[in-house]
């Protein structure tokens, strides 16, 4: 999602009575340095600023239709707003740590604008209904963003499937060569694992778009207020039924940051596969220069960073998921502070998975496939024994196990003479099971095992 | 959901042979002890033997249908395994190390007990779509488990909501007084949490509840198999389209484990309350003898050792998901024995949430609640200063910033003369703003300000 | 440990082919915009940029000590990079992502002060010894940093212990009144840990403090380096023996974020203690205006924001562990570029704990012990009952176990009449155990209590 | 460690009320049945059943030494529990639910043999430092019995290393072909690895010998006992000066999973290495039949299981440490239930690690190396374009960075004609920089490179 221009944050040296004049009357003392430090957000939160202003905006607009403000304060207000939302897209706004937040700093250049009709804007409500609001609507964005990255990379791997349907290569287990499988059933398994992350992503938006506002600091107002409009102006389904539960959940948060490392745990698994199929061992694909890297040191290196990249970030993101589940454990009702860093947490997540979706998508798409290496590993790695065995049962009526042994003593036939299954004599077969015949060569080749199976394209 | 009789796992001197004779003829060397010991699943998976033993069914019976087996050999394998069935729930099965798996076992007792033609049985599956399918069933069932549940957990919180919808306590935010609430307003929140894992896990059941069952190993099988046959018996919503998908997927134990961390989370969060609640200081509520133990060594002690439980053991399961999502990063395609942990993280989880969920809807509908106590903190916390605050933007007309102001300075004045608000003399606020007059009395105690936002049950 | 000044990054047009020509001659294509994303290191790694030079300076001088550089070259390198030092210091200089990393950057300046010449400064190492070298010397300084802060901390526990000696308070298990303790043993506790803390750091500082130089690429070089030289000068206690482990092991890194996760959690306790000693039912403490905020609804709050702040934090630190353990998990030797995101995560985790103990001293330093109010709850907490039980044991001769019981009874009496054990008539207590006498009032207060167990200052 | 002999825990109907006795005359209610569930630890801590004893008769001796027990009673005691001992080393012992754990499943059975005596035991202790110290005690113990496991791996390691000192393979960067090494340096990587890890465990040793017994509770005792004594009797380095801190503290146990979450991961990049060996694409190592596992399908198949698994376990020994920093964050002083599970997650993690050790050493001494198809991949990579760099340097005087891009230019090259660097005629080269002359055929092939390196054995 958007990122806040870079107007910089700055610390004036009247910081301090700032900070004390926001919250009243009743501090003597101004906030220590350490404090100012661990407490500010606005260097994360001021990402915000369109949903802050969005949101603010629609609650003027219901204070009015209620009759708390006058119609001629709120269009101040709402005017005000859009004058700020400009300067802070115009990259003109100057944020002050001293004023901790993206709410605070909006607010008071508010007033600094439209005068002190500003402070009516506080009206029935609290930072703390104000700032879930403002997280709510800007991941309910987020994941919008995430999920046309999703359609994206499937298109990309529907294109690629499609190109390599009949294209074989040795399936594994345990990385060892198990059974021929085609280049397009297996990226039609990443396919498939990114349908489900799709999914999963829309359950979750639909518990995060609901709406807190009007929750104020957790027990709600007696202001005659009408949560259901400014829902309604928000694009929520509804307003959250429990003030408490909308100011304290962030199980909408954590359902992302689950989500998220979920996906990010596949694209790791498919960026393993391509660090393997890059390696000379392997030599199943290249990826194009646009996507590797070199050495300061060997000439000849072409590295897959970018995906080595995707494959450590799900580390990450993981990681982010188990911070958050860690500070919300035990937090007793409502508002914690240590609930503040579930932003930066957040976003850096959103970040990370929309990089990680655009790179692998690139590889993906410009990726070429090494088919006659492919084809060979195939072929020499008695990926084509289960044919063998299934072709015991089929024609001799062996019961499975017993086919499973005869193929077994096979195939060690076939490696002590270093010959693939289709290069042993029939005699050699026979002298393991007398009644094996000239049939069995219609099985033993990887292209006679795909077409067993219908995967030719 | 149900656990395997008390049959215990024997291994025996032979043990090293009957492991070789599975896997075929190409083995010439008996497996380590050590190798024994870290591969060996059963003392694990023996708990889904009555799904391995329902999977094989099915698939008996389709491989009939289809015309693999003749109708008498599958009606002789259904038979077969009913009768191993029996054994185990009697308690009267041996299951033994040598055979590594749930799946193994009862093969090797089914050759027991009918023959050559168990053989059979294993034609066009794999232990790699086997496991899974007997995996996502069990899964299904333990999901059932817990929406039940969570159910019986929602109603125990409706009826105390009920029962202290108009019980005033003082609201916290940041653990300091902020506004009265009321006792049914604070647990209708966590009611709302658990409505949201319910959800969650029913999400989460979706995309559990299909069949990978006829994936085989990984590459689908040449025999003609009904793989629709099989998830109608079994009450998959369908088949996987992809078969290396089938046998690898794991986001399914991903979300679930995601999706109990949360839920066993929102647990923290109330169990944390409870332990406050109970501590001396506060004495809100005290908990059932049978919730709590006594000391060892202090004679006056009652703990909330199982609120401590449960608060505690959402790390226990947090742990299991970053288990598991570490386990699958990075790993190819298809199965890796890596995943083999799965199971006992999975069954941990749904074990400690079931009994986390029990002993919590045992608390909450055991606990009574000292509302004397309640009330007098929130009377003592200034917790009526917001409605102050309202009544100056009301009445007077203050912009809320400066009616903030005006509160804080009031809150100063009682804090120093140590009383509350509503014990004001009308001349102290006069002081600070002059215009306040006696109708500000009428917003000054607890039970206006409940009465003023409506929640007097 | 210092961050580089604020010299932006900038990307240009001509990023691509900048790009290419670092890795020579063998790339044809420009990498794609999404790889330059992922790839760059420089926002991150800049702030190594002092130990960078440092390094490169040792290497100079190294090279000309055995002859690979002339005596006036490696002059020239050396005072080009003290060159290259002072720009950055004053924040003249340029960082360009496309130049990737801080070594390209350097380097790409330092030739453009000297010429070709700085062309040879990378002879015999690599950029995975390099970064590696960096990194260990940046961690051993913030590890000197650490140690300071903790010194620091420790000694204001100190001062703060001695000032409680003797105050007497509530000693909980399970949050329950168990027995009186002082506050000043409470904080002693916590200097206990801050002790171990700061001896698992130093441990980790000894395996941090190896010289990884000179093992180049992954295999050493065959230009007769010097590589204790280099260690020597650097600091280094020794050259690592394994070149292949010296660009490849990150434990040192794992291991610093293990013990900064412990010593997080310790303050995460302290902290928890902190919100519950100014929450108003304890009320024990209170912390000065300084490390507090107010709401910006409720006009009496006082928040103890730092303290939740730090607790919260304890759940970064330990995502950030999580994350490299994932990250490292399962890699291959040697360098793999998943490795890359260890420096944004420790050094977010040096800045958190830095931050976090510097608040936390200033909270302790700064909190004022409300001694009558934790009196009190000692004494209405039954936390003498254990002193009845050992004096019926020496005075009665009951086994403890017994003792236990007869204690427990009149616990549960003195409940029952709603007073102090101190409270109950002689009579009262006879009527559950006859033996009991006058001597019984000696042990039943709390100041007794502390003062038998020396617990008197 | 020793486990438990296997004689089982049972429940009785009584259970409840046996539960209730335990803690005194203040409980009116029997535990729930989930409570007892919850709450009981017996199934797990019963493994320190030789601790707890040990324990118990160095805090009887000391009683008899400062007085608080006859020498006869001492010695009763201590006889008493040396029968217990026994029977639970004879498997007659029988656990009960009921009795919550260890401690008191000894005592009682010390009740039945010895007699009201056996309630003097208890005297100056209490389940919090009493559960501690035996935890301590078999921890000290497991952490002997893995530097044990790590030194007879080191050994294995020494002796594989010695072996292949110069046998020649391809080194990998980003798993590309990077420069030659040997297979006796890569392992020898690991050992370095090993041996920081055994460093890291003596460390947490350190800090694991304390002696928390004599805490009691959280307060000491008024009782004289001699705390230096029983350190002494239970080979503790020293008693723990802060008595709260000694009952709480569980930073031991997050030091033990670290570093052993640490060791795990190493573990986990050795597996990964060989599933990428035995893989047919690389083909350099066979294991023994004895570490491989085959298919229930495939008959060709040898799957490295132990490795894989070695490698994912990595997962479960990080979730466990997860588990904990998780559990213990934000816990008040001193005990609290919550700790309870730090011994399950301790045991689970040693067991995994003194298993992988075990399996790891097994494979690491039975592997057997293709040596031709190691030497023919390092060929086939052009692992030696930086020996050919440092050559122009050295003998044509080019600066490196010129050295770099002229080998790049004469590897695409070769890679065009598809022959090695070695198999280029002359002129190619001078092609490209016409003053390379005949000396550049001496360090093109591998073996000159290694001999350079002195990696020649």
């Amino acid at each position: 999602m958007s990122k806040a221009p870079s107007s910089s944050v700055t610390s004036s040296p009247a910081a301090s009575s700032a900070a004390n004049s926001m919250w009243g009357g009743r501090f003597a003392q101004a906030p220590a340095d350490q404090m100012l430090k661990i407490n500010a957000s606005i260097d994360v939160d001021k990402r915000m600023y369109r949903e802050d202003i969005t949101a603010s905006q629609a609650h003027a607009r219901m204070l009015a239709k209620v009759g708390i403000l006058t119609a001629e304060e709120s269009a101040q207000i709402i005017t005000g707003l859009s004058q700020v939302l400009s300067e802070i897209e115009a990259g003109q706004f100057e944020f002050k740590i001293e004023l901790e937040d993206i709410h605070m700093n909006v607010e008071s250049r508010l007033k600094a604008i439209i005068g002190d009709v500003a402070g009516k804007l506080h009206t029935a409500r609290s930072r703390n209904d104000q700032v879930v609001t403002d997280f709510r609507l800007w991941l309910r964005g987020a994941l919008g963003s995430l999920d046309a990255a999703l359609e994206s990379f499937i298109a990309v791997l529907d294109q690629r499937v499609a190109e390599h349907r009949a294209t074989a290569m040795p399936g594994f287990t345990h990385l060892q060569v198990a059974q021929p499988v085609t280049f397009g059933l297996h990226l039609d398994a990443y396919k498939q694992m990114m349908l489900r992350d799709r999914a999963r992503l829309a359950d979750c938006a639909k518990r995060v778009n609901e709406n807190p506002l009007g929750a104020c600091a957790l027990a709600g107002t007696s202001f005659p207020i009408d949560r259901a409009l400014t829902a309604a102006e928000l694009g929520f389904a509804r307003p959250m039924p429990n003030t408490m539960d909308a100011v304290s959940a962030r199980d909408f948060v954590l359902e992302f940051l689950a989500a998220g490392s979920i996906l990010s745990v596949h694209l790791s698994r498919l960026a393993e596969e391509i660090i393997l199929w890059m390696s000379q061992p392997f030599a199943f694909i290249k990826l194009p220069d646009a996507y590797t890297t070199g050495s300061s040191i060997m000439p000849q290196k072409k590295n897959a960073d970018a995906a080595e990249l995707v494959r450590g970030k799900s580390g990450g993101v993981t990681g982010r998921l188990m911070q958050m589940l860690m500070t919300i454990k035990g937090l007793p009702l409502t508002y914690n502070k240590d609930m503040q860093d579930d932003k930066a947490a957040t976003f850096e997540v959103y970040d990370t998975l929309a990089l990680c979706l655009a790179a692998m998508e690139g590889m993906i798409a410009g990726l070429t496939v090494n088919t006659a290496r492919m084809a060979e590993v195939a072929e020499d790695g008695y990926a084509t024994a289960t044919e063998l065995a299934d072709w015991l049962v089929v024609q001799l009526g062996l019961p499975f196990r017993e086919a499973h042994h005869v193929t077994g003593r096979i195939v060690k036939m076939a490696e002590a003479k270093g010959c693939r299954l289709s290069q042993l004599a029939l005699a050699d077969m026979q002298a393991v099971e007398p009644r094996i015949n000239q049939g069995i060569f219609e099985v033993l080749s990887v292209e006679a095992a795909l077409r067993r199976r219908g995967l030719t394209g």
